[in-house]
């Protein structure tokens, strides 16, 4: 028999602790309902402006539900976290925070958008630019080993900040337990991302999820693995993509032109404001390594979906 | 008025090469029709063996058609190439080739396989693996600016070997001209192939290539560019993914962890000697940079399509 529990809203941590106690403890094929705020933890509303990122606490910022203890779960064993159902709350961010993203240099000043989530089926990102919603959570892990107080926001071979898009509704997660009981945690909802998260903010969100865990005993696994249930972006495939380049002996830097170039050619195919265009980046333009082979010189390509434009 | 022409099969080039004499003077609007060897110029053919790499003659390698001139093309414009009809020839090959490939030094050991493409449909990788053809040029560049008989293997902003799998039937690629003319040159044909091209090639095929040219005068790109008519990957969308990741601050090595994990995972999963689990990634697994923001520790995941496998 299997249960479902409703994860307590105030327990909630902003690191990966040194021997972290956990809050409730599971059977394997149990089921967690988590309802965690929006990165900020509550510090953003839809009313937010630009001007408030500057007034932001980042001690509060990372926001996790957990530790869940998985009973019998030990190092070497695989624990999977089937994500059942996700329900982004009614609004969401996105903003350039400076000094941060993969175009910081060009991109130096602060920028805020909100969002309205209540159409749930898509936001309203520009006058003919519709973003459908494909939710995920930006964050689920087990506790690292070596977890000493250490940031929420750099992802390790224990999960954590994967901000990977295809951990949406149906997809089975696969993380490697590092510690006595797993301790899972999650938080950091995102109502749509492409692959890249380029801008470093997703359409940011509250989020009621609920996952279910079943431990995979004597199986390990080198880092987190995930098997999706269906297509990939079935929202947005219908109706072709864009898709821009970089070229070179460096991935990164090649990432960086890719998406320079994206924002141009989004710019002024759709008449954005550079800063609009990076954030529609962020939130569906996927970063893909088209070879990675030839001589040193390495394309990534970045596409996007037409069918987010109405016509 | 608008014109075919036939390229003539028996002109190709191995290098990009200092003043380029164009075979063939079309103007935009234009279609030609090329017909290339594998990018081995036919020197290995469906009965090859793994031993056939040995003998290989590399000045052979890359044979391109062309140079095709358009007229009025100059520095500064940009020519669009859309992919009218690709029609791959009757057999391909893959191998490993030692010293190349995204895990040279797990793969040393030179290996070869050739498959038969008469079912135009799939080939047969396996018992209960049928990978489905998705044909593409490898090859498609405009004369580079600073040609100088330089290799054709490295791509560049001038395009050539952009070994992108997006570049199939519908879709436009635009190249930014580099020279008087433009001089369009292209080959390598691919049967199939994952974002990546992780063990060094990919199905390669010969190709009987449409291409329809149209220049655009006074736009310019700083980088190749393009447009696809529809889903990205139609043929294996259905059944969903298997994931793996590699997490850290080197996209490459990320890349390569991705690609180890794969491996183990198609070899344990389905049976395959890992070399054959290699080959298998370079045909159908696609590398994504799934976030590449978080505190320099980026995520890059390999996904491989559930549906190649029988059921």
């Amino acid at each position: 028999m299997t249960t479902t529990h409703h994860f307590p809203n105030d327990k909630k941590h902003f690191t990966w602790a040194k021997d972290p106690q956990p809050i409730i403890t599971i059977k394997s094929g149990d089921t967690v309902i988590f309802d965690t705020e929006d990165v900020t933890d509550g510090q953003f509303s839809i009313d937010s402006k630009t001007e408030d990122i500057g007034s932001l606490d980042w001690e509060r910022v990372y926001p996790l539900a957990g530790p869940v203890a998985i009973e019998g779960a030990e190092l070497g064993d695989t624990l999977e976290v089937e994500i059942v159902d996700l329900k982004p709350g009614s609004w969401g961010w996105t903003a350039i925070l400076p000094g941060l993203g993969l175009l910081a240099e060009e991109f130096p000043d602060a920028y805020l958008r909100t969002f309205d989530l209540t159409d749930s089926k898509y936001i309203h990102f520009s006058e003919n630019i519709k973003v459908p919603i494909e939710p995920f959570l930006g964050t689920m892990g087990v506790s690292p080993a070596d977890a000493d107080g250490q940031a929420i926001m750099p992802p390790g071979k224990f999960g954590g900040n994967l901000d990977t898009r295809q951990l949406t509704i149906g997809t089975k997660l696969y993380l490697p337990v590092q510690v006595k009981g797993a301790l899972f945690s999650c938080g950091d909802g995102h109502a749509a991302q492409g692959d890249g998260e380029v801008c470093v903010s997703a359409l940011e969100c509250p989020m009621e999820s609920t996952l279910t865990f079943r431990l995979i005993k004597n199986k390990s696994i080198p880092s987190p693995q995930f098997q999706t249930a269906g297509p990939l972006t079935p929202l947005v495939a219908d109706k072709g993509f864009y898709g821009t380049t970089g070229i070179g002996p460096d991935l990164y830097k090649a990432s960086q032109e890719a998406i320079t170039s994206m924002v141009s050619h989004l710019s002024t195919e759709y008449d954005l404001d550079s800063k609009d265009a990076y954030l529609l980046c962020s939130h569906c333009v996927d970063l893909k390594i088209s070879e990675i082979v030839d001589a040193g010189q390495y394309v990534v390509s970045a596409t996007f979906p037409l069918s987010v434009v109405e016509e």
